[in-house]
């Protein structure tokens, strides 16, 4: 434990970046216990000049404002901290520094969900390491998880709520009754959702976590490209009582499942069962639930946004690099995205799951007949159906739940009874998962 | 990657260790991908000649019956994994491994919360590691997350569910209003308590495992005989029925919190506000709330016991340890028993809590004031009173609530109602637990 010190560069000083810099200047003092070592910040790149008070305790003289200058501030320092965000800046910065010999942490989900194969491979080939813990649900552990504890296990499934703005919009319509557009205008004035939520609502935020999760989980190489993903915009108020009534939560689910077929791969709102840990997942809070071959069902909770925890995640990448084990890991155990399989994924005929349906259905006798038969003709049983008494004529909303079936004859079936007179538009149709038992 | 093979020694072959050798077995070709490497058991030492079944899948030859044939017949390995149980034996050969410049991988809770210190030190003296994520909370990976994630936090608080076996029968006891004997004894039967539960249902194991946590959370060194305990042995129905009636659950947690002013740590049955996410923990399951000060709340869950989900734990010890990554943190990182500072723990006027209490008062009037003059004359406040209508005189269940006070106080003032002539016995003292914000 002599007096040597880590020079570390950060490449982006803004709300995660500043938390990262709180966290380093806070807690000198038990990082150099627990390392044995100083870290030293010797540079902070950020493009803007005015960042005021969210760079104000960047150590005098390291705040740089151009790649070029940080990276020779920076020339003999071993780690960089990529927190610029997007697609273009960030790629140039990861790709520079993986090509100077030195090892990158990063929050960029978007970037390793799109460019995650070059880079691991860059960096394999300039013998560094990418860690990106804070990627997928902020301050959980779980990328950590999949690489050190569950590498003794077939991953057989697993099923994630990953975006604290949307389950903080879904637990506020099922615990308040808010309808979706109220409960997002709530959630931006709180500072839950972005003033553009588009990538948070429509799910696609969720499908960059899930590529790099399930490339982990499955060994294979996936992007977001390859995930059907629908969001919770377009949900409405009575499909979340409804599942309330059926004894189950609506939650928008990364879902990957393993069968000796193939993957499935998909986010969705979806049926969570109310007994499972999952639904009672509130708030802003984040959660995966793991199944592997040997240790059955673990499940890690925690927030998955915001500047402290995913601060948390980048210190403790850093922590890990600085000490040597997670270079190791990187080489050693080959479950990185760069070295997983082709993808091969299931087909929709081949993807079994139950279903809810609603139906706004003429209130006439024959209804039920219509539509059973037009699921019957896909081969889909009903397990259930539920309409409540109403006034009068007109439509009616009329809830099913499905056995099983797949999501080809589903798509199907919804389109004969989209074409059905009885029938007003097309139904809601929202998956049922039956996780596995574990 | 070459065709090296990693050897390794193994002892003990009970439910674990078949579980350990099934895994080897079974997912070589899985380990060999992810390492680039094999795994090759030279040797299983199992002191019974007549093991049956358990040893059916030990490689023809590898099976031995002494210790002295077992360290010959792995001198060139590197890894031994303990999985013997207990403290005499265990000690032995854990000692000798360390000695012999052998890394441990160990689920021996025991052991680790009464020698650990001791141990650690030997392993670094001899540059070697110990690894003993099986230790607590089985396939759970949170000893990991502590050395791994959280390194980065100052860590608050911890609350956790350690045992299985106690909360499988505190489940039975909520959700099927069965009384704690009937509990035990179909858990008995169903294989989820041992014949002689003592050490799980008076809070033993739990306060090895809350040893092993609160070292490595609070960077102290602890040992089970530092943590006041009790059990859930004495726990009666009546309390269940109450604390669900005000919106509580009871578990029995392992408590471990920092203040400025000292730690507190304990083990016991407490109220859970049903909307805690370690209320809802139920069956077998175990699950941890790990509070930092950067990540906030975290929460790990999973099969705490088993035979394959601890193996998986041992496996993925094993899997770090062959890839380097595990040494480097072992050796570096300090946050490990053997370097912790001495343990300064609060007194009990210092740990503040809420209680319930529950009282058989004599039905007459007059009683509410007597007691709780006696919990004022200790500076406690009542929360609330319940009592409910019974049909005649004698004495009947009265329920308080308090406000926060001290567990030091708390006992005074219960000797105080004990004393009383409108009291019959000893009050029903359970803490109710607030956890912070996070």
């Amino acid at each position: 434990m002599g007096d040597q010190s880590i020079g570390i560069g950060l490449v982006g000083c803004g709300v995660v970046g500043s938390g990262v810099v709180k966290l380093l200047v806070e807690q000198a003092a038990l990082y150099r216990d627990r390392l044995g070592k100083s870290i030293e910040l010797r540079a902070v790149l950020c493009r803007r000049e005015d960042i005021g008070e969210r760079t104000a305790q960047v150590p005098t003289g390291k705040l740089v404002h151009d790649a070029d200058a940080f990276f020779k501030q920076i020339a003999d320092c071993d780690i960089v901290i990529e927190l610029a965000g997007g697609k273009t800046f960030a790629l140039d910065i990861v790709r520079r520094s993986l090509a100077m010999g030195k090892h990158v942490v990063t929050a960029n989900k978007a970037l390793l969900a799109a460019h995650g194969a070059e880079l691991f491979a860059l960096a394999r080939k300039h013998h560094v390491a990418i860690a990106y813990e804070a990627s997928c649900a902020g301050g959980i552990p779980l990328i950590t998880a999949m690489q050190f504890n569950l590498a003794s296990n077939q991953i057989n499934a697993l099923y994630g709520i990953l975006n604290g703005t949307c389950n903080y919009i879904l637990t506020q319509m099922t615990e308040q009754g808010k309808d979706y557009a109220t409960a997002l205008r709530e959630a931006q004035q709180q500072g839950f959702a972005e003033a553009d939520p588009t990538l948070d609502v429509t799910g696609g935020d969720t499908s960059h976590k899930l590529a790099i999760l399930a490339s982990m989980a499955f060994g294979v190489t996936v992007t977001d490209r390859d995930i059907p993903c629908s969001g919770i915009d377009t949900l409405k108020l009575d499909d979340i009582h409804f599942a309330q009534e059926l004894g189950y939560r609506i939650k928008l689910l990364a879902i990957g499942e393993r069968t000796d077929a193939g993957l499935s791969l998909s986010v969705a709102p979806c049926f969570v069962h109310a007994n499972q840990p999952l639904a009672s997942v509130g708030g802003p809070f984040n959660a995966v639930s793991i199944f592997g071959h040997a240790v059955g069902h673990t499940l890690f909770y925690g927030r998955g946004a915001g500047q402290m925890p995913t601060a948390s995640a980048v210190v403790g990448d850093l922590l890990n690099i600085a000490c040597g084990s997670y270079e190791r890991v990187f080489n050693q155990l080959a479950i990185w995205p760069d070295q997983g399989k082709p993808l091969h994924k299931l087909s929709d005929d081949q993807q079994m799951t139950r279903y809810y349906l609603r139906l706004n259905a003429l209130d006439v006798p024959g209804v039920v007949s219509r539509f059973s038969g037009a699921l019957g003709e896909e081969g889909i049983s009903l397990a259930a159906v539920m309409q409540h008494e109403v006034n009068a004529g007109g439509f009616v909303p009329v809830v099913v739940v499905t056995h099983q079936t797949s999501v080809g004859a589903m798509r199907r079936a919804a389109d004969r009874i989209a074409s059905l007179d009885c029938i007003n538009g097309r139904p809601v149709c929202i998956r049922i998962v039956d996780m596995p038992q574990g």
